[in-house]
């Protein structure tokens, strides 16, 4: 809730600030977000999420305030749901009985920060919640809706566009027209969009999904070369799924999963390969410490080459993937699957299907509809 | 044997070649060389090799016959002792039945070629035997005698010592005056080379290895900046040994060794980290599949890189390291330990010992004397 006194009011209230003022003294905005009771061991289940009622304060001097529209769910957010004491890892772990953080996509509703318009659509990470305020002109990204859906930025142009852009091209160093490329998890948010840049860019690509429908989806609409189901061939059986797709070899192994997928690729891979740690989904939920690949030393004989990253830290890349991506999706070159979750209440459950495979595509939770008209 | 007509002798025989070749044909030139009888499960037995008496041929036009002096036994020679059915390694297996090969150092005695002449020192790759021919001037180097003793050219200047060169400079892009380094079998071939390297490029250093003695001769004489015996430690608290020896992480891990030490090392490394790996004497006789890194993850979270390389693949830097290298052991800055068997007949010996951490320093045998005064 704002205060003022009439009589002094503060710098920079004008009349009509002073009238919503007293508007919202009247009717208190309230939203609701969601926090994490306690960290999860092994897959998070619903009990350890909590539906929280909070008031929304008006935004003061320099803040805007932000309805969400749109939230991300994303298999990283399990790595932050660890006890500090537990881990030493790149981003903080969320805060108990804090609201949960991550990637959304919602539009300004009252603003006293003159770099934000009412009516603006924004990209920043205060997903989890119905409302958000917000000082921080750096790391709020404006969003133009004309250029693509509005949840698109939190998926192909995006944070895991840009994950698969920054893996394929600066950490996997990717020969255009050359290389044979395998992607790992190759129809979901990342995945999806790393197959299709391998694809423009000349290269062999081959992909493992979860499902039979997801493989038809690579084969006929992404268009990769090769694909399996990994669950139907068994993990001791990826070795071999993989000198079926790429007979050769593989230059690239841009992996999402981890585990077993792992050490099929390192089977599998060409003299001086080079693998892309992206994420490694299979092991976010161990309760006991997963099984490393047991084939390493190929990486001595093979000069192989593993590197892990995380997409933050190449942000200097990202005007140049958004100028592609947005060529690229105008020309009709990629295209995407969705999982919408219906209501912010729903977003624990999206979350947790993530790693039941429940998502085809990127996993999007719809928090509420845009209320300013342009 | 060498076969001419006195009445029309070959093309280049002069009266010397006439006299020697007359020589030898009335005392044949015999020699032993070693063969492998079959390929090895787990640690190699000597009951796997051979003595084999064979006859020494006489040059022909182009060729030279070499004296061994010296030969290398090392461990990556274990890769070699493998079925070719068995596995894709970088070079071919050893044939069964047939000489091994390795590196070795020895004397021209005849020559009829113009590259090499009689008394020259060489070093080939035609160890495990007593002596050689060959027309190959590429692959053959002539050294000098006076940078350093012979038995050097098989270690600190030769293979071990590029292969530590190539693995910190190329590979692991040490940051001089900066990195914190840890080298596991530190006190070896290989091991105490990058030590020192990396001392004279102005980093910390630690190293491990498998016996008090050769820790201490680690920290006061290679003078590492801490040592420790991963024997004493036992293999599941190398972590917290790591933790003592680099409180602020490690920058660079030369690895040796492979199963828990890079377990060990991957908890430790900082952001960004960089992890050479150069070999896994820990996994070469392993008769099932060894267990990899569990913590694999922390590669995607820290960034950390994984690269396997092979020292030939370098050889560009022969050069530069050889003047590097010429450069410190002058200055008195590079001094190492070698571990001599005696005679051909105990190469086998040697070359197990190497798994048993028999070796302190480079293992070598010596074949024989040089027989040609300069």
């Amino acid at each position: 809730m704002y205060e003022f006194s009439i009589d002094k009011p503060p710098k920079g209230i004008n009349k009509y600030n002073i009238y919503l003022g007293i508007m919202f003294d009247m009717v208190q905005r309230t939203g609701q977000e969601i926090h994490l009771k306690q960290y999860p061991s092994g897959i998070p289940t619903e009990e350890i999420f909590e539906v929280v009622d909070v008031n929304i304060p008006e935004p003061k001097e320099g803040e805007f305030l932000v309805k969400n529209i749109w939230m991300s769910v994303d298999p990283y957010m399990r790595g932050r749901m660890r006890s500090p004491k537990e881990t030493k890892t790149y981003i903080d772990p969320f805060q108990l009985n804090k609201p949960l953080e991550g990637g959304c996509v919602g539009q300004v509703l009252q603003s006293k920060n003159n770099q934000f318009r009412v009516g603006d659509y924004v990209l920043g990470n205060f997903g989890w919640r119905e409302y958000w305020l917000s000082s921080d002109s750096q790391n709020v990204m404006k969003i133009n809706p004309k250029i693509a859906p509005l949840q698109s930025f939190l998926g192909a142009l995006g944070m895991p566009g840009l994950t698969a852009y920054v893996g394929l091209v600066s950490i996997g160093k990717l020969n255009e027209g050359k290389d044979t490329v395998f992607v790992s998890a190759a129809s979901g948010a990342v995945g999806s969009i790393a197959c299709q840049i391998a694809k423009i860019k000349g290269c062999q690509v081959v992909g493992s999904a979860g499902s039979e429908e997801k493989v038809e989806w690579l084969l006929d609409d992404v268009k990769v070369d090769h694909a399996f189901n990994y669950k139907t061939s068994g993990e001791n059986n990826l070795s071999s799924e993989l000198k079926k797709g790429c007979p050769k070899g593989i230059d690239l192994y841009f992996d999402n999963v981890g585990g077993k997928h792992l050490e099929a690729a390192i089977d599998n891979m060409k003299t001086f390969g080079r693998i892309v740690l992206c994420g490694m989904i299979s092991q976010y939920n161990t309760t006991t410490p997963p099984l490393g690949p047991s084939n390493l030393f190929l990486a001595v004989t093979n000069r192989i080459r593993l590197e892990g990253f995380i997409v933050r830290d190449h942000y200097d890349l990202l005007n140049e993937f958004h100028s592609s991506m947005t060529k690229w999706i105008n020309e009709g070159k990629i295209i995407w699957k969705e999982t919408i979750a219906e209501g912010l209440v729903n977003a624990p459950r999206a979350f947790i299907g993530l790693f039941k495979g429940e998502n085809f595509g990127k996993m999007i939770v719809k928090v509420g509809q845009n209320t300013i008209e342009e």
